[in-house]
Order: C-alpha cells, then sequence, then structure tokens
C-alpha cells in the first residue's frame, strides 16, 4: 500500500502575502480561481482501483494540484530567483526559461532574475562563470531555439558552496531545470538551505529526453524528439527499400526506457522492428531476433529497425561476444546499433544472403533541435505552475503532468525509481500492433 | 447527477468466436493481456469527486475501456468491413484508414476492406462512385499524405438506401470517420440496421479538427492544425514587427470552440490577443478590445491577434453595424477576421493613428496538412482500438481518450453537445498567462 | 544595338587606399585575387551572340564583375554606414543586413553601422524613429528570422531632407535593400549627394520577391517563396482530390511576372494549370479556361490552379463583368483569385455539374517567413559583394548575379523595365510541360 | 587549348520522324520553339574569354543546346524505354524517373516503360529481380518521397549481358541515372551498342550528390543535401553554445570536392571551420589548425566545424598518426570526423584546457530526403531534356547545366575528371567570408 503522505510538499513557512495575480475566489464569473493546496488530483484512475479503496476505507493516492495560490510567502517585487540548466540538452529548455521570466517579471513583478552558467558549475565561484541577468528583453526570442542560452554541465558540485552562492548573492529561489541527478543535487540543496534555515525556495523542473521520470505522464523535450526522429525514419526506410535486402537501423535515445524509440516507430509506421531497454530479446535461436528478421526479408526484402541505446544490454559482455568487430576490426562495445550492424551483417554472410546495411545515428540532431508546438505549450505550462508554487514558499518540488493535470510533487517522490514502458500495457501493444513485430523474440 | 448507464455500449449479440490475436490472460508474462468489458475508467478524477462519490455512496461515472476483447462477435475470415470519411478535411485521416486496413488485415485477416467514396455519397448507389478495395498494398504509404484518399462530401444521405448498400453488399461493420453531423447519420445507421434486425456493426471515428467533441480528451487533427498553425504565427510577428504599429491578425478554425487558437497561440508566446468563441468581448469602450489594442501599440509598436473564426458573433448584425465595409466599399459579413480588420482600421483612422494591418487566413492550409507525428500515433490507437471493438460485436460507438486512457463511448453521449474551453479553466488561464490580455475587455 | 556603356558604375573618386583584407594579387597561390573593374563577364552568351559580335566587329555586352578591390576609396576606420530596408517583407533581408554587418565590421573594421528604422521614412527626423546601432552581437542571429528587424515603410521621403540626414549623421555609405521604387529612390539620393559634391555612396540591393529586376538572373527572397508555396501546393492537392469534381486555386504573389507562380508549380507536379501576367487567356469560348477545366474535371474529377496574382488583367473591366460577385453578393474587383473562384462557380452552376472550390491565398505567410538555405547563400554574397563595391567608391549602383556570376550594374540600368517570362522561352516551355495545359487557352 | 569537337554529340542515324510535340518554328507566337543542333551556349562568358578567342581567331567552345527538336528519330508510339537507377541515394532520383515517365508518356505517347531494378542488376537476368512497368498512375505521386522506387545497386556488370537483355526486351533507349561509375558504364553500353549495330540510345542523368561533376554547374541533389544540412549545422550550434568550450563537429559528405560542406557553411553562418578536401591544411603547427581552434575557443568559448568526408587525407596514414584512437583504444581509419574529434581531444587534454566535443554524421539522413522544391524543377528539367535528346536519336550523352542553360554533352566529356572548388574563386572565398577562418592553416 502506497504511503500517501509520501507526496506531501514541503514549505519554507505560512505565506503571508497576498498574491498580485488579480484572479478569482467564486466559481462564474469567467476569471480563473486560484488554487488551493486541498485541490487533489487522483492519481489511480480506474474504476477498480476507485472500488479497491471504497472496500479497504482507503483514502486514495491523490497529488497536490499545481497553480497560484491566493497567498503568497514572498514579497515579490523585492524577490530575487535564479534560474540553472543541467546535463545534456533536450528540447524545450529555452521556452522553460522564457517563460519563467516573463512569468516572475510580468505576473509577480520579479525585478532581478539571474541566469546561472554551465550548470550547477556556474553556482561555483571559482569556475568564474558569473550570471547572466534575465529580462523579457534578453529571452524573448529565445523560444525558437534549441540548447539552452545558459549553457549546461554535466555533474555535480559541492552542495554547501552552492548554498553559500545562493545566501551571498541574495537568491531567493533557485529553478533548477535538470535531470534525476540535478534534481537529486536540487533536493540536496534543499537539504542544506533547511539546515541552515534559510528562506530560499528550490523547484526541479524534470528534463530528460527519454521521458522516464516516475509518476508523472511524460517530461519535456519527449514529444519534440519523436517528432524529430520520424522524418529520419521515414527516410531511412528509402535507405531500406532502395537496396535489395536493405535493413536500415536507427539507434534512437532511450537508456533505460524505451518511449521515444517505441513512440517514434508508431508514428512512422514503415518500422519493422523496435527494440527497447525494457524487452528481452536474444539473436540467436530459432524465434530470436536474427532468424525473424531473415523472415522479413525473405518476405519483403528489407527492413527498418529502431533501436532504443539502452536496449540488449544482456547482449555484451557475454561468453564469446568480444567477436563482434567493425569493419576495421576492432572490438566494438556498448553500442547497440553498432552492435546490431555487426551481428546482422555476420549472420547473413555466414548464409551467403546478401544484405546492405545503413547505421543512422541522429542522436545529437534530436537533443538540440528547438522545442516543437506541443512542447512549446508544455514549457510554458511547466514553467508557470513552477513559479507559482515557487512563489506559495513550497520547495523541494517539481512540477509534473499526471493524468493530464499540472501536480506539485516532492523532488524525492519522482527520483527514487525511473519510469518504464509496462511491457504488458496498452502503449507497448500499440508498438507491436504498427510494427507486426512477434511478442518475443527469443 | 449523471447518468452512468449512458455509457454503456450496444451489442449486436453474444460474442462466440475465439479471438485471433494471441494475447494472455494473466499478468506478469510480459504479454498484453485481453481487455474485458468490466474494465472501467473514471471520468471524474478529482479528490473532491471520489469524496463526494464516498459521502454520497455513489458509483462513479467510469468508462468502458477500449482493447481487443478475448471473445469475439465476428467469424473474422468472412468478414467484410468498410470505411467511409464524411465532412472537411482533417490531419490524419489517411492514417486512421490505413491503420484499420493493416489491423483488420494483418491481425484479424480479413480480407475484403471496401473503401467507401466521397462520404455518405458512396453509400448511396445512384451516385456511381464505386467502392475502392483497400488492400496493405494500397494503403501503406497514404500516411505520409494529407486529405483522404477516399474523397470525402458533406451532409447526410437517406439512411435506408444506406443501410440497403450495407446489406447489399455483405458488409458486416462500417467505420464512418467524421465530426457530428457524420456520427448523427452513422447512429442512425446503426438504429435502421436494429430496427432491420441486421448484425452490422457501425462504428465513429470522432474527426473534428476544432477538438470540440464532448467529453474526450482531443480529436485526432487538432494537434497538427496548431502546430501547422505555429510558425505561420510566428512569421505574422515578423509582419506586425516589420512596420511602424503592424498588426497581424491571424484567423484559425473553431466555430464554436476556440481551442485551436488559444493553442497556437500558446505555443508561439509572440501572439498578444487571443479571441476565441467562448469569451465574450467588445470592440468599443475603455476596456474594450480596440483601446486595449491600442495601449499595446503605445508600448511596443506592434500587435499580434489570433482570432477563433467563431469569436465575437455579437459583434455581427448590431445596429449600426452594417457600415463593416472592406477596401472596395462592400459590406462584410460574418467573417470575424475581415470585421475586426475593418474595425481596427476604422478606429484609428478616426484618431489619425497610421497601423498597417495584415490580415492572414491559413485554414486550408491547415485541415489539408498530413498528420504530424503526435497524431500519427494517435490516429493508429484510434483505429486499432475502433476494430477491437467493432469485432467484438459492440455498435453505435465511438473510440475516445479520456483522461488518457481510450475509451468506448456510445455516440449518443458525445453528439448531445459540444466541448468548449472553460473560461474559468487552467487552460484559458495559460493562454491568458502567455498572451498577457486582460481576463475582461468589455 | 544595346548601349555598352549604360553599364559602367559612377564612383565617388579615386581608390587610393590600401584595402585591409590580404587578398592576393597572382594566381596560384590558392588566394582569391582582387578583383579589377576590367573583369567582365558577357550578357549574352549564345554562339550565335559570339558570332554577330565578331561578324560586326562589335564589343560584346559585358559587365562590371563584382568582388573586392585592391585599393578602396573610404578610409575604413572612420568609415559611417547606414543600412536602410524598404517596402514588403521578402525572405533573407534580415540575412542581408547580417552579413553587411559582418563583412563592415570584421572585414573592413567599420566602427560604426547605423540602422535606419521604418524605411526611408527613418532618413526623416521629423518621424522620431531614430537609429539603431548594428553591431555583431546584435545581428548574430537574425538570419534566422523573417521579416526585417530595421522595420519597414512603403513609398519615399523627400531627397533632399534624406541627403541632410545622411550628412547631418557622418554617413559614408548607405545600403538601400527594396524594390523598383526604392532603388529609384536611392539613385535620386545618389544624384543629389553629386549635385552638392558629397562624398556618400549609394548602394543598391534590389529585393523583389517576384523575381522581376531586369537583367539580372534572380532576386533573394524568390526561391524561398515558392519553396514556401510548394507543400501549400501539395495539400492544396489534397483539397481538391477530398471532393469529387475538387477544384483548388493557389493564389500566388507576381504583379507583373509569373515566376514564382510557374517556378511553385513546376516544383509540385500536382499543378494541372498555371496561370501567369505574361500569358494571355480567355475564360469564355471553346478553347477557353473554362471549358479546358470542365474537360480536366471530366477526366480526372479533380484540378489544381496557380494564379499569379498579376494574371488575368484583361478580365477585369471587362463590360458586362460587374457582375461577378462573392457569397454575400458584393461585387469583386481586382482579386483574380477571387474572379477566378466565383467565374469558375457560375460556370459550373449554369451547367448543373457540381464542383467544389477550395480558395487559398498564403501570400503574408510566404513573405514573411525566413530564407531558406538557398537565398541565404545568395544573400551573404549579395551583401559581400555590395560592400566591396561601396569601399571601392562605386555609388549608384546594384549588385546582382548575371549568368551566374556577381556583377555590379548601374541603379538605372536596371530599373527601366521589369523582367518577364518569355513566353516563348524554355522555363514557360518547362511549366507546361508540368502542368500539361495547353499552350493557348482563348 | 581545348578541343572543341570534344563536345560533339553521338546520333544513332538521321531523325526521319516528325515530333508530335506541336511546337513552333517561328518567333514572336508565344509558342515554345524546337530547338535546333546548331544553337549553342558559350562555355567560357568572361570577356577576356571572348577577347582572347576573337584575337586568336578561334571559335570559342561552345556546348548544344538541349530542348526538343523538330525532326526525331523513334517512332514514339513503338517506342519502348527502360530506367535504372544506379549508387548511393541522393535526393531527387525519383524526380527524373517521374519526369521521364510522365514526359515519354504524355508528350511522345510511348507506350511501354520498364523500370529496371536494383540498379544495373536488374539488366542482368540472373538476379532475377524483373522489371516494374511505369505508368503514369505508378509514378504520379513519387516525387513526394526520397529514395528510388526501382531500387539501386553499387558496381558494374557484365556490358554484354546488359546489351543481351536491352536488345531482347526490344528496348530503345536506356536512361541510367547514375554517377561517375554508371556514366562510365552507360558509355560502354553504347559502345557495344554501336558494336552490334543497334538501334538503342544510351542517355545519361548525372547524379552525385557531392556536385563533383566536370563543367556542369550542378547536380541534382545536391542543393537539397544542404539545405537539409542547414538545420543540423543550426542545431548543432546549439550543443557547442551549450557547453563551456563546447565544439560541434558536423560531417557532411563531400570525397572529393567540398561543395556540400561550404555551401552549408555559407547558408548557416555560425560555422567557423569548413574543411575540404580541396584544401590542404594541418592540425600542428602554430598557425595549424588545432591552434586556430584554440584562439577561437579564447575568444568566444564555443566553436563549429563542418568537415567534407574527403577533407584532410593528407593526416592519414603519417608517421605516428597510428596512435590515433577512440574512447576504447581501438585505432581509426579514414574517418576525417573521428580523426578530428580524437585529435582535438588529445591537444586540449595535453593542454589541460577542458572542452566537450560532439560529433554528428548525418549523411544517411541528407541523402535519403525528399528532393526540395529547387531540386524538383531541376530533375523535372533534366529528365524533360533529356528524353528529348533521346528522342532526337542522340546517345551516349548526358544532359546538365552550364551557364544556367540546359545543354547536352558527350558521356565522355564529364567522365574524364571531377569538378572542384577553385581555391583561389569566389565561392571558396565567400565560404573564408562567412568563417572567418584564416586563408591557410599550416
Amino acid at each position: 500500500m502506497e504511503d500517501v503522505e509520501k507526496f506531501d510538499i514541503d514549505v519554507l513557512g505560512e505565506a503571508l502575502y497576498d498574491s498580485p495575480l488579480g484572479l478569482s475566489k467564486r466559481k462564474g464569473d469567467d476569471i480563473f480561481n486560484f488554487v488551493t493546496d486541498k485541490d487533489r488530483v487522483l492519481r489511480y484512475i480506474s474504476l477498480n482501483d476507485h472500488n479497491n479503496c471504497v472496500k479497504g476505507e482507503q483514502e486514495p493516492v491523490a497529488l497536490e494540484k499545481a497553480g497560484p495560490r491566493e497567498k503568497i510567502y514572498f514579497n515579490t517585487k523585492k524577490t530575487k530567483a535564479a534560474i540553472v540548466t543541467c546535463g545534456g540538452l533536450c528540447p524545450g529548455i529555452n521556452n522553460v526559461i522564457r517563460s519563467l521570466v516573463m512569468g516572475l517579471h510580468y505576473f509577480y513583478e520579479v525585478k532581478e532574475i539571474l541566469g546561472v552558467r554551465y550548470g550547477y558549475e556556474g553556482l561555483i565561484p571559482s569556475y568564474g562563470h558569473g550570471f547572466v541577468d534575465l529580462t523579457p528583453e534578453y529571452v524573448k526570442d529565445i523560444h525558437q531555439f534549441g540548447g539552452t542560452i545558459l549553457g549546461s554541465s554535466r555533474g555535480g558540485q559541492d552542495v554547501g558552496e552552492m548554498v553559500d552562492t545562493l545566501y551571498n548573492n541574495g537568491i531567493d529561489m533557485l529553478f533548477a531545470i535538470g535531470g534525476d541527478g540535478t534534481l537529486k543535487g536540487a533536493n540536496a540543496i534543499g537539504d542544506e538551505i533547511a539546515k541552515r534555515g534559510l528562506n530560499i525556495s528550490v523547484i526541479g523542473i524534470p528534463k530528460t529526453i527519454d521521458n522516464d521520470v516516475s509518476i508523472i505522464d511524460k517530461t519535456f523535450g519527449f514529444e519534440t524528439a519523436y517528432h524529430v526522429a520520424n522524418p529520419i525514419i521515414r527516410d531511412a526506410h528509402n535507405e531500406a527499400t532502395g537496396a535489395y535486402n536493405g535493413i536500415a537501423i536507427v539507434k534512437l535515445m532511450g537508456r533505460d526506457s524505451g518511449f521515444i524509440a517505441a513512440s517514434a516507430a508508431i508514428s512512422m509506421p514503415v518500422v519493422n522492428f523496435v527494440l527497447v531497454p525494457e524487452m528481452h530479446f536474444e539473436l540467436e535461436g530459432e524465434n530470436g531476433f536474427l532468424e525473424t528478421l531473415k523472415k522479413r526479408l525473405d518476405a519483403k526484402q528489407h527492413a527498418v529497425i529502431v533501436v532504443a541505446e539502452g536496449a540488449g544490454q544482456n547482449l555484451f559482455n557475454k561468453e564469446g561476444k568480444e567477436k563482434v568487430t567493425d569493419a576495421s576490426g576492432n572490438v566494438q562495445h556498448d553500442d547497440i546499433g553498432l552492435l546490431l550492424k555487426n551481428e546482422i551483417a555476420e549472420f547473413f554472410k555466414k548464409k551467403d544472403y546478401e544484405v546492405t546495411i545503413k547505421y543512422i545515428d541522429p542522436s545529437y540532431i534530436i537533443r538540440s533541435a528547438p522545442a516543437n508546438p506541443g512542447d512549446s505549450v508544455f514549457c510554458s505550462g511547466l514553467a508557470y505552475h513552477a513559479l507559482h508554487g515557487a512563489m506559495a514558499g513550497k520547495t523541494k518540488f517539481v512540477v509534473g503532468r499526471v493524468n493530464n493535470q499540472y501536480v506539485y510533487l516532492p523532488i524525492s517522490a519522482v527520483t527514487s525509481s525511473r519510469k518504464k514502458i509496462n511491457m504488458e500495457g496498452g502503449f507497448w501493444f500499440a508498438a507491436l500492433e504498427s510494427t507486426g513485430q512477434p511478442f518475443e523474440m527469443r
């Protein structure tokens, strides 16, 4: 039984200021109402879940609804905010930055917003990166660009030193846009702030192109990722059909979860095989991947394979697998795309079965693309909801969507594990329906 | 209190055949499980809704989950399906057709699938349109094209004659892709079938680019619509800034609901005003739209306006409004875009305040575009879920998504009213946050 | 016989300074050589032209090759440049601005570059528009945006006052980006400068999306224009095939010349008719457009028509043509797209021949788009060649390409007449081959 | 002195049939005129070239103008054509196929057009590939897809056997779309045909994405190639600026010539270095590439490098260069992109200078893309001019553009050497102006 309390959000203290947002407190006047901390969204929404709750007389798991609060914690005109972007690129970072700045400036009249340069490095003075002054004028066009105008870096930094920097610069709230490591770092910063008794709010905006953040529906950039992959797969199909027994392999992002690979495959139904980290497949054997691929070629003389970077980890470091080599005789490790390419080539060569293989790795092209319109809307929503929560004095939380609703979740609730494709769920079944590949290849 | 039973789905009879889909009936084997008619999804998912149910000891409103059933009604190898597409173009129609054909052919081994030409006209023999034989080879590339390969037409046809055609051609299931009128027509066909005691299933796949179908999260094509509008708005902004006091007006689809206009505006945050049918605004008056626009120009010397085609209906046929004329002195009616253009021109002319107005109407460009990757995934899901329901002998139902889950709904449940933007809800507030326009302009 | 001298370029005076560009004066060192005023490109390049010259012992018409000169007129470090953009939007203006600024700054070390706001208005102090300081930092990203960052306006201003402004602000060279009127204005400014004995160079960069500048191969923005039109036509075809006897009409730019319409039609060969200003066609008559269209519908049940805005001027103001009305009964004038739509509707209505007509006017969408990669390369070339000429003290000239080579031409040589499609030439024949339309429709 | 006669085109025999094209033979009737074999275009078009000819009393080099001839060699209604596509993918192949089929069918009323499957393999019966029947219905939509609907293969086949196949199948003309090897093969086929005294025309349509065919202005697909590369470079810039001292390396096609790399770089002026096969550069040394790169990073903290695949061949197999290794310690050969990546990493590591390097290879993504609108127009022109020449009985020729005019050239004239960027010419200078890189790095 899941602990309902684990979804409670920490606050810095009592919110005593009136929100400067001229919202309404009554229904029916066509003006948006302030959201209260008691507005909650069910996490589990099947009738079964409901009935089990009722039967067990249990309170259902429900998450705090995001949105502007009537009372806020900060004196907005004296508030100083900072924004930091960490980890690899992901479409939409600039959209989040832009909306944070616009919302802080125009809605809460925050006068000073600092852009932290190059990730958590920017909070360590010895790097000498300095801050950027984020104003509406500075950010007004940045939503049209991929990447991050602030720069990024990977890895953590000394938490105490970072809190020193926040304190020394009079920063009241830190928005940290980043992945699992970044969010854990943000939580540690929040813990240190609490330990020191400071009044600094720390807010996480989950950024992982792989869409593998626990509990929440989706992360920003994921949608753009498979949208950008879509025409690349369409054209990989041209490579496959352009040669007799042509095989095109497209490697997409997805270390632990195959959401991008599977979504891209469904979106461009010329894909015949999609291989994701969540599935177990074998290359060899009568029902293994290679024989299944051969059947496909026998029937249609071409095949398109989409593989997530984290798929097939069981195929590495197997006894006798050191022999996987590239054209130059070099042993290859770790890259499932290259492993597949080599194993497929070897398999068909042994059979004297001519194939032509094309291997395509568009990862950087995808990560660095600008947000598509769907992610633009989403990033804007995440940013505004993040700053409403921050203003209310909430801390160590992330903003996300669950069952199509914006909610606040404690950072700790989403960093404990990663979301994966349910191999028995409807999404994966849709991928199988689209590709026509067998349920099992082993 | 909503009637729970109104969401029950009609069936043609008992499903006695085993599904040819080799799915699983137990959890944990990594193979998708058949869905049962008892799997249901809650419609209302706030904690309040839950508590009210519990307090009132009421059964919550829950919708039948879509998906493949273990027992099916039709003897698949003898089954003959037909597909008809009606009404205006909408991105994704061909994707739906393609997935229906692929699923019927490869998963249920249906040998004959007829494409009905030019909407319901194609079910009336006197038009002489004939049928198209839909095979995997015929449809394999059509997802890359906008429009409908079957052709379409508007308006209804004689229900009895259409049922005659279905019966005379041995058709067992009719998939009708279309909007409100089409769905009502499909329901009438289903009623007539029932009256005659025939065993023909009628399935609706809601198609409205406006996204205004009641209850369901979104309709296919809507997402593509605002994605295609996005760069058009981006560049309209160039027209606005390219002239001193430049004003760009972009009219988008949305007869009764402003989802496209508002989504497009949020997705491209250069928009300063978004006007939708759900809002009431006035042109004149100190707080009216025109004075508000003037303030914007005073401050920034340019403005971008996105207007849904159905917005501002209160501004037509008002006394004294006959004077709205175009450059040639012709009275204009009904087109809110032209009305705005003319009223804005007149207003500023009276003030001797120079403005440059550009009016852009990309409606046909949007409607005829191919589905974007998101809609491609969605159309595929709609099609597969539709055919699973059809095979189970369900009839007079639509497939849709509610709270991110595919469900079956009686056609009658979704055609009684149209979905509109809640002026007090989070989505509209997001539009206001993005544009910065006032809550009220009157 | 064409006067060879009419292609001579005016200069402000003798060029005495050494160019700061470290170029070479000898062949074979892999370093670009300075171009001399004697390097010239033939205008007419058929063997016949050559033989006629030889036979007549005439000097062939040859144009001054553009490029950096060894000796320059201006003391670059003290030079102050200004850039003005006039007339309607056209893809690539910002690319030209960016390359001018980058070239002036980095190659000639010009310290001060003024951006004139809102066209020639910006040279009239009473408008109060002020100047923008154009620096590399300011312009570095602008090539990614359509429109003009400087703003524009239409129409001329007082020449004397504009020269006063140039003089009073110490401006040494004015780059005027604009169409026929703008170039004539620039020439008048150059004349006034000469009259006053000032040392200010005036350079024109021809901007007309219609590609109708005399002598030169093409103008910037034109290529982007038909590239942007291409998918719009592709999807208009979906509208045409989506209805029985569907007709899609796409109106494209082209007041006097049909280059965009014809190029777009060839580039997307679903077009069945392309109508341009250079052709004479009639609606009525056995071989007229309407009967020809009917034959097309009889055969294929759909048709796509691309029409240039200036086509069919003979069809207006004809006796009895006042009857052209829109759906509301309003008389329509001047818009060939609407005229066609109405005439087609009327024609088929009289015949009781059902058709569905969709009319699409994407003009502003095209004009405001960012430059495509081809125009980006081209704009960069135009800008660099313009500033090399300016530095050499040349004045009252434009830069353009003739027979694939960058050349300098006197403004007066290109503003005397407009380039039109040769109805007997290969380009128009290619359009006819692509559409399959008859040579004549009258 | 170039031999003028080397540009003469072989013919199968006297053209005795009247062309079915209803063209004109007189000027001024607004109908395209037949082109005669005497219509020629000058190859060299500078005034100097002209004067040298006149002085030396030499005939200028002039090329036969392409276009429909009044008299044709083949009895069109009995003519059987075949089309073969060879070598790697290149945008536009399907456009060429489509226009050939449409032109043969509609203009010359050719009834039978065979599509040869999988390159020259398809002319060798033992492969068993069979032919495809190419009809207007079959090809009408293929211009919207990249790749080749006919499939392709690399390498030659037995010439005698191929001529047997042509003869045995009654083929009158073979259109061979392919690169240098394919064209040489076509010439050999033509020679064999001549030897046997057969009446089969062999026409080459040069296909090389690298744009390196001698004499002619450009090859189809090249323009699309750098257009597709453009946004990839734009976003690679995001990767570069997204990290402190970020370096993005984009490898583009170009074995012997750097046209794609240089054009792409000019088209997206965020590129700081473009490295092409035609230039000689060294990595080491005070003015070498690595020190130059370091200066760039010192100044701007990021750099974007575009490298053609054939650049820097001097850097391989140098003594002591075996040490180039990848992350796994494997020796790398031949891939300049990886070599650069490794050498850059090593160089900065030695200096303890932190950099982040991203390596992007979009080659297959580019090759398999659909033709852009410019190439669509171009492919259509190539195809129509090819078939006009074929119909006139010309053989062993290619169609191409020289100085913006379509001409016919003997295959032998274009296969003897490859076109390269002139390091002293204006195009390369434009690349240097755009990147700001030094003339020399060694």
